[in-house]
C-alpha cells in the first residue's frame, strides 16, 4: 500500500497498541480519558493544524493560531467537557520573525479567552512546515460524558446549525477571488473564524437526554458515518442542513449545495443523536437544535430520503484542499 | 529581530499570556500543571519531534518514533512523577506508506512499555515535515513534585549519569562515517536509543531530599543555567561528568570533552540539588549519582573551577544539527 488513508493509519496503530486496555472511551472517539476514579476522568485531546495543509491562502497567521484552539475545543465539546489548560506545541520554519511569534501568540490567546481556558506551557520547535498542536486537558464525570456509541434505532439525529459554509468559503479563498470574498462574506468568514460550540456542547450534555455526540470536523457525512459505525446503527437522513448564503453561492457556480454540505468539512458544528421524548425539550434548550434525519438498525446502513428518493450516503470525508 | 531564539519565543507567549493566573509551576518548569485540589495535580508535557532538525542519518523511523516518546517521559522524570497516558499527533509527509506507520507504531509501543504508560489516542495529518509531538498525562502531588526553582546556597549540584555521549554520537552520524560508527558504538547508541530516567527521577522525589531537578535534554550548561535562573542562585562546577568513550573520541578527533559534554544535548540525565545532609543517602539510593559541583548565591554566577582555574560558563545551549 502506497498511501494509507488516516482510517487505515489509525487501524495500524489501533493494531500495534494494546488498546483495549487503558481506553475507556476506545481509540476513536473525539477524545481520550484517563480514569481517575469511578466519577472523575482526565480529559484528553491533541489535535494538530498544519499550515501546508490547513491554512488556506487568505487566513492570517493569527486566524490559524486562533483556529488551531477552536480544533480541540470542538471535540471537547462535542463530548460536552469544558477543557481547562491548553498545551501549546509549535513547529516554526526560519525565519522566526517576532511579528509572526506575536500573531500566533495573540490568536491562541484570543481562542482561550474565548473558550474560557489557560494556556499553561509548550514547545517550540524549528521545522519545515508551520506546525500548531494544541493538547487539551479537562475533567469530567463519565457519566454525563456524551460518547459516539450510544445511538440507539428511533432516536432522532440533529445538528446545532447548517451546513456547507466552510466547503464554499474554501472555495472562494482557493480562487483568490476578491470579488466574490466580499459577496460571500459569511462563507468566507466561517472558514478564518471558526467557532467551537463549547456553550451547547456543555448544555446538550447535562441534560442528560443526548444518546450520541460527534463534532463535523471531518464533514458531516463522514461524522454521520462515524456515529453510525461506533454505535451500529443505521441513519436515514430526510433532510440535508444548507446554509441559505450557500445555496446562493452553490447556483452560481453550478455545484450542488446538498454535497458542499454533507462532504464539505471543517466545520465545527455538532452532530448528535437523542431519544424522541426528550428532543423537544432539549430543542427548547438549544434554540438552533436542527432535526435531520432518524437512527435505524445497522442493516440499513446510511441513507438519505429527499422528495421520495432514497439513497446512500457516501463514506467520503472531508478532503484537505491541497 | 529576525530570527528569534527559543527563550525569546517563550517571552513573547509569556507577555502575551496571563501566565500567573493559571500556572502554579510557572511557565518554564519541565512540565506544566493543572491543580484539581491542594494534594492533587494534574501535569502535563508536550515535546514535538520534528525529522529535519531531531532525526539524524542512521536513525530509523521506529527509533525516533520511540525518541519522541523518551523527550516526553523524562521532564516527567525530572520532576519525579510517572506519566499514565501519552497522546501522539502525527505530521506525516506524502507517501505515508504502511511500513512507515507500523515503523512509527512499533518504537511508540516499545517506549510505551519501557516507561509502562499507555498511548491512549491521537490525530495523524498530511505535512510537509515528519513530526511527532507527545503530549504526556500523569497525576502528582504537589508537595512531593520536584520544581525547578528550589535549589539553595550550599546545595550539592548532581547529575544521574556522565555527558557527552550524545554530542559525541551525533558527530559520527553527521559524518556518515561507518568505521567509527562501529568503534564508539556505545556513543552512537546514546543518539539512537536514548533512555529517559523515569525510575531514578521518581525514586529521588520519594527521597524527598532534592531541591531543585531538570533534565538535560538541552544540554549541561543550558540546563545548570536553568536552574540557576529559576532559583536565583549561582552554581560552581568542580567537575564535569564526562563519558570514558567520549574522552577517547574527543582525543581522537582533536575536540574538547569538556565542551562536548557541556554543550551537548539531547541527553536525558537528570541534574538535581540536593541538601548536603541528604545526598550521601540519595547516592545510596540512585547508585549512580555524580556529584559535580555546590550552589551558591545568585551573584556568582555559573562558574566552573577545574585545576584552580575558575572560568565562567556559557549560557549557550543544545544546537540543532541543522
Amino acid at each position: 500500500m502506497n498511501n494509507l488513508t488516516e482510517r487505515e493509519i489509525i487501524q495500524v496503530f489501533a493494531n500495534q497498541f494494546d488498546y483495549k486496555k487503558g481506553f475507556p472511551l476506545g481509540f476513536e472517539d473525539d477524545v481520550s480519558a484517563v480514569p481517575l476514579s469511578r466519577t472523575m476522568w482526565i480529559i484528553v485531546k491533541t489535535d494538530m493544524l498544519v499550515a501546508s495543509t490547513d491554512v488556506p491562502p487568505g487566513m492570517t497567521t493569527q486566524e490559524a493560531a486562533r483556529k488551531a484552539v477552536v480544533a480541540t475545543v470542538s471535540d471537547f465539546a462535542a463530548k460536552g467537557v469544558k477543557p481547562r489548560a491548553l498545551m501549546v506545541s509549535l513547529g516554526l520554519p526560519k525565519p522566526t520573525r517576532a511579528t509572526k511569534i506575536r500573531d500566533i501568540a495573540r490568536g491562541l490567546d484570543q481562542a482561550a479567552r474565548e473558550y474560557d481556558c489557560d494556556i499553561i506551557g509548550g514547545d517550540t520547535n524549528q521545522a519545515e512546515d508551520f506546525v500548531i498542536d494544541i493538547a487539551g486537558v479537562g475533567i469530567a464525570d463519565p457519566r454525563k460524558l456524551v460518547r459516539r456509541d450510544g445511538a440507539q434505532p428511533g432516536d432522532i439525529v440533529a445538528v446545532t446549525g447548517p451546513f456547507g459554509k466552510c466547503a464554499a468559503g474554501l472555495r472562494i479563498l482557493m480562487r483568490r477571488d476578491r470579488r466574490h470574498t466580499s459577496k460571500y462574506h459569511s462563507l468566507v468568514n466561517a472558514v478564518r473564524r471558526p467557532a467551537a460550540q463549547l456553550t451547547k456542547g456543555i448544555a446538550l450534555a447535562r441534560s442528560g437526554g443526548v444518546t450520541s455526540s460527534i463534532d463535523s470536523s471531518d464533514g458531516l457525512a463522514s461524522s454521520l458515518h462515524q456515529i453510525a459505525r461506533a454505535s451500529r446503527v443505521g441513519i436515514s437522513l430526510d433532510a440535508v442542513p444548507i446554509a441559505a448564503d450557500v445555496k446562493r453561492f452553490a447556483n452560481e457556480f453550478h455545484l450542488s449545495a446538498t454535497d458542499l454540505a454533507l462532504y464539505g468539512g471543517e466545520e465545527y458544528e455538532l452532530v448528535i443523536t437523542a431519544r424522541p421524548k426528550n428532543f423537544p425539550e432539549l430543542q427548547k434548550r438549544i434554540g438552533s437544535l436542527i432535526r435531520i434525519g432518524i437512527v435505524e438498525g445497522a442493516r440499513h446502513g446510511l441513507t438519505a430520503c429527499f422528495e421520495g428518493k432514497r439513497s446512500r450516503i457516501e463514506q467520503r470525508g472531508w478532503e484537505h484542499f491541497t
